[in-house]
């Protein structure tokens, strides 16, 4: 955990400061508490990741609010000198950008089809370590560059960790063609007909003037949604070919045997490191 | 047949008037030779469909140069008040045009999400009513349309029946996103790379200056056609989920167990319906 900063925070123990105050019995045994938010859990994850890039190494960098931490610290090692002589492969648009004002040394997958390491949240995570990716809307581009990656890393704050894929209860991502996205959710909704609890919406954003528009992917397609009441119940290897035999799916969000290794966070500051 | 006008005419016998000279003991014994242009045998085929066409049906348009016939055979009876109440489905921003220029009224999935008939042309047709389509480029959106409908008849001319597909040795295509383009062709390349005679290569157009450029779908995507010196050898089904599991692709041109009906019509004019 070099370099990572933590600040010590009580999320309930509102009191500013609860060391002068007479402990009770249960706290006076316990060292004092040190509890991060999840931000500055994923902070930790990310930085712990990059212990593993090494000069010289072609990276896969990923998108959304776990995976800027990596690319901060990258940054700063290259400045440092640290590091030098790295290559990154964007999963996005958007890291695009943040990797390029950040001065680190951008190529694509057509110049680099073999990458060392990608680093990645994710939002899912479990426990045979297959994820659920894409609320970012990055899927399909995080898939193919992390599926040309050697190793495979994921960053995680403890919230991610699940019993089953969907049993967050938020969104499983299918990134979809536009034409005819209104039959394509018909069939992704026929498909899961006799699950309890299932629901399927396309992803909107708000426009400047109140208007809901669909959200448009990097590669101009949409996203539809699916939720699970109580997880995916079903052989995911089976439930992955069904969703891709439907005609308009482009590729979902379920990453099946992808990462290599899990780097998770807690509220302690511990950092726990599955690897498959 | 009915409404269908065949033009005599003799491929392989160009004197204009043959019937003036002496015959050869051949042709004495076999009727005046009735040899049809493949243009002709696609619109015997066409026509022939166009038959199981009811008034008050939702149809889909297929795209291509047979398809056309058909669509020439709607309009034509819809101006005759011989077909009314028709809506059609185009599958293609090309079909769209020509169908509005016919005046044939037009609709989509969404608002149409069961069709009851889709007429369209393929490249290839196995014995078991397996086809090859999209060297059109519109294989994404003949598929979803083609596989909402309750019947669906292929016309085709004789040289489009091939004992197994990729047979024809022309392209079988593969719609693809453009992001990683050259990668996703390096796993296609991959995932045959033990067959012979195998080789895939990206669809290209050239401009009016003469720069060759990818050729671009109508959602937006590049072409992979690929290559088979002796036909597809392994199993359809199986080759269909390796190819849907590349990420990338996002629909292939191989529409198995699809077609309900085929009508071949061949250079005698004769025409062969084959159920499923």
């Amino acid at each position: 955990m070099r370099g990572v900063s933590i600040i010590p925070q009580t999320l309930d123990m509102p009191t500013p400061f609860p060391h002068l105050l007479s402990p009770s019995p249960a706290s006076a045994m316990a060292p004092a508490a040190v509890v991060l938010s999840q931000d500055e859990q994923k902070r930790v994850a990310a930085y712990r990741a990059v212990d593993f890039v090494q000069s010289g190494m072609v990276l896969g960098l990923g998108t959304g609010s776990t995976a800027v931490h990596a690319l901060d610290r990258i940054a700063d090692l290259l400045r440092r000198g640290v590091l030098h002589d790295i290559v990154g492969i964007p999963t996005s648009k958007q890291t695009e950008s943040i990797a390029r004002a950040l001065k680190i040394p951008l190529s694509d997958l057509d110049a680099h089809p073999i990458i060392d390491l990608s680093i990645d949240g994710a939002d899912e995570v479990d426990p045979f370590l297959n994820l659920v990716k894409g609320r970012g809307g990055s899927l399909l581009r995080e898939k193919m560059i992390e599926g040309a990656s050697k190793k495979f890393i994921v960053i995680v704050d403890e919230s991610k960790m699940v019993g089953r894929l969907g049993g967050s209860g938020l969104a499983v991502p299918v990134e979809i063609v536009p034409f005819g996205w209104s039959y394509t959710l018909s069939k992704l909704k026929a498909l899961f007909e006799l699950e309890r609890g299932f629901n399927a919406k396309l992803r909107t954003r708000v426009e400047e003037d109140g208007k809901e528009v669909p959200f448009v992917t990097d590669n101009g397609n949409y996203i539809i949604d699916l939720y699970f009441e109580n997880g995916i119940e079903r052989d995911l290897g089976l439930l992955s070919d069904s969703l891709l035999r439907i005609v308009g799916v482009a590729e979902h969000g379920m990453f099946l045997g992808m990462a290599t290794s899990v780097i998770v966070a807690n509220k302690d500051g511990e950092i726990t490191v599955i690897n498959k």
